[in-house]
């Protein structure tokens, strides 16, 4: 005898041109899969929402395989263990890793990043998603390691609000930079980087002149810029670059990440004029190092030194209205969906 | 009494609108001037070309002054001191530097690139233009540092019968290097490079399928490219490299260093997809290094690993109408214009 239950899922609809839509996303109702040997059976507690789903939509799928027609959205998320099929997981475990939007999901546990199972901790579940996910740990190894942060270094942060810049500043600073600029989109955006972020300075894209900005607050050029918007942006940062600066990049939201061409940054001859050293940064290659990252982080919140914020929605219906404000939503922080309670 | 002597000149007449012409510049006759306290007057011997004089031309300047119309043209020479205001330098010394399309040119000997006294040395004295000079000193920071060859390492360097590629090639391989790969233009210069320069493999790009030959012959990715081109084949080297490769920016060849909006690499996303390093080289960066980058090729050379080419042409007048075959001359190696004789 078997209790059907149902599986609410999300599933792509069609491929998204241009701006991804939640009508690219059709409801579907399944069944509940049984584990395999080695599976295990995770019920979805939270989705994240990153820029980089936009690219596993695009036929080439990037970095990931291509989402196809008439499967559920991927996403990273956090679920719990239902039913496991693998000794190293147990029923009623936390876990994190690559989910997708339905309610019930089987999980592989081997491959390059698997499952993570949760520690207990005196800190917010979501959070595994935030400041000790993607977002967050990319921000630590990115400003680190990529940027190799000198004592008194200027830097700057494009997308300051977003999962991963609302960390990159304070990191900068925690590791010593001189003075921390923020790019966001318009005064409330520049005044929270400030306030909340730990930016020194804010520049805000929408009304200021940019390059005007950057020779006002780096009279002696950047030293590290961390990229999260690629386009335009890039452009003029590199023309504003020091002799021997770093540029990170983790990210080209301005492209919005479809499949046309992006747009190369012209003046990347200044790599050659100025030896810059650019630098990219694909969590995947620290896996290894999560841990130490997440220690590190969670040191640096407990001393007052980050600051962690969450833009938290709830209900599974409004999985795919949230994602097309991945590129531009009106709260900075992580961007989340809960769609259940651990039990 | 003065002897009046004659000190013939190539002065830029107007600046040039894409390709650099010969007509762009104006034969002149001038007097030859004195030199104050500190500067020292140079008999020109030899004018180096390379592609950055171009860039000299262009409004901006690149990372040097601008030549300004009626100025004569700079260029890297050897010459040797007639007359010096300067101890540190006496009549008959033989030295390098930045120098000018003009028999007679007073140097000054401060700044962030002085003249450089030439070592007496058993090999021919234009080597101090090429092989020992800013494009065989490129290369070799370029490669030992800028790509940080790991032994068994597939090496690709694009232009690989100038006066830098020529040379990237064997230091790559002396570094330890697998799989050395050059970039050329046509059959002829294709083996010519597998023949004298080191290179293992060569891609024809007049003739072949660049991405099909990069798939065929680096079935693992590119682990280091040398950069001299930029455009289109720079975004097919980023679409070949392998996680963790490294590119090294050097020259924009296929730009031919106009004043035109350069292209940049539209698929530079790779850099973060593949967590590549980017990194520039300007020679300027490594002046206190220079002796020991000459040093280690004069080893190699000695030790047989690298070969040394010139293409060296005789006559003041040749001066204007060599400058365009820097992009795209018929013979490999440093291009050089032989003046006079040392006395």
């Amino acid at each position: 005898m078997t209790t059907i239950r149902v599986n609410r899922q999300w599933l792509l609809a069609r491929r998204p041109v241009g701006s991804v839509r939640p009508d690219d996303f059709e409801y579907h109702e399944g069944q509940i899969p049984s584990p395999g040997a080695g599976d295990v059976l995770v019920r979805s507690l939270y989705f994240g929402y990153d820029a980089s789903q936009r690219i596993w939509l695009t036929e080439d799928g990037g970095y990931m395989p291509s989402i196809q027609i008439g499967e559920p959205m991927r996403s990273m998320g956090i679920g719990q263990v239902v039913e496991s099929g693998n000794p190293d997981y147990a029923a009623g475990d936390l876990v994190e890793g690559f989910m997708s939007w339905q309610d019930y999901v089987i999980m592989r546990t081997d491959g390059p990043m698997p499952l993570r199972k949760l520690p207990k901790a005196d800190y917010p579940l979501s959070w595994n998603l935030g400041v000790f996910g993607v977002g967050g740990l990319t921000a630590y190894f990115g400003v680190s390691d990529g940027l190799r942060i000198k004592p008194g270094d200027t830097v700057v942060v494009s997308a300051a609000t977003g999962a991963t810049g609302s960390l990159a500043g304070g990191i900068a600073k925690a590791l010593g930079a001189g003075k921390v600029i923020g790019i966001a989109g318009g005064p409330e955006k520049c005044r929270w980087i400030k306030e909340k972020a730990g930016y020194d300075e804010a520049i805000d894209y929408l009304n200021d002149d940019l390059a005007e900005r950057l020779r006002e607050l780096c009279p002696d050029g950047v030293n590290a810029y961390f990229d999260n918007v690629g386009g335009d942006m890039l452009d003029t940062l590199l023309l504003h670059m020091a002799p021997r600066g770093r540029v990170l990049i983790c990210g080209a939201m301005s492209s919005g990440y479809t499949d046309v061409k992006l747009q190369g940054p012209s003046n990347y001859m200044r790599i050659c004029t100025h030896m810059l050293t650019v630098q990219g940064i694909l969590l995947f290659f620290y896996r290894d190092r999560l841990e130490e990252g997440a220690a590190q982080m969670a040191r640096w919140i407990s001393e007052g030194k980050l600051h962690v914020e969450e833009n938290v929605f709830e209900g599974f219906e409004k999985a795919p209205e949230l994602l097309p404000t991945v590129f531009g939503g009106k709260n900075p922080g992580k961007l989340l969906l809960k769609v259940a309670d651990p039990s």
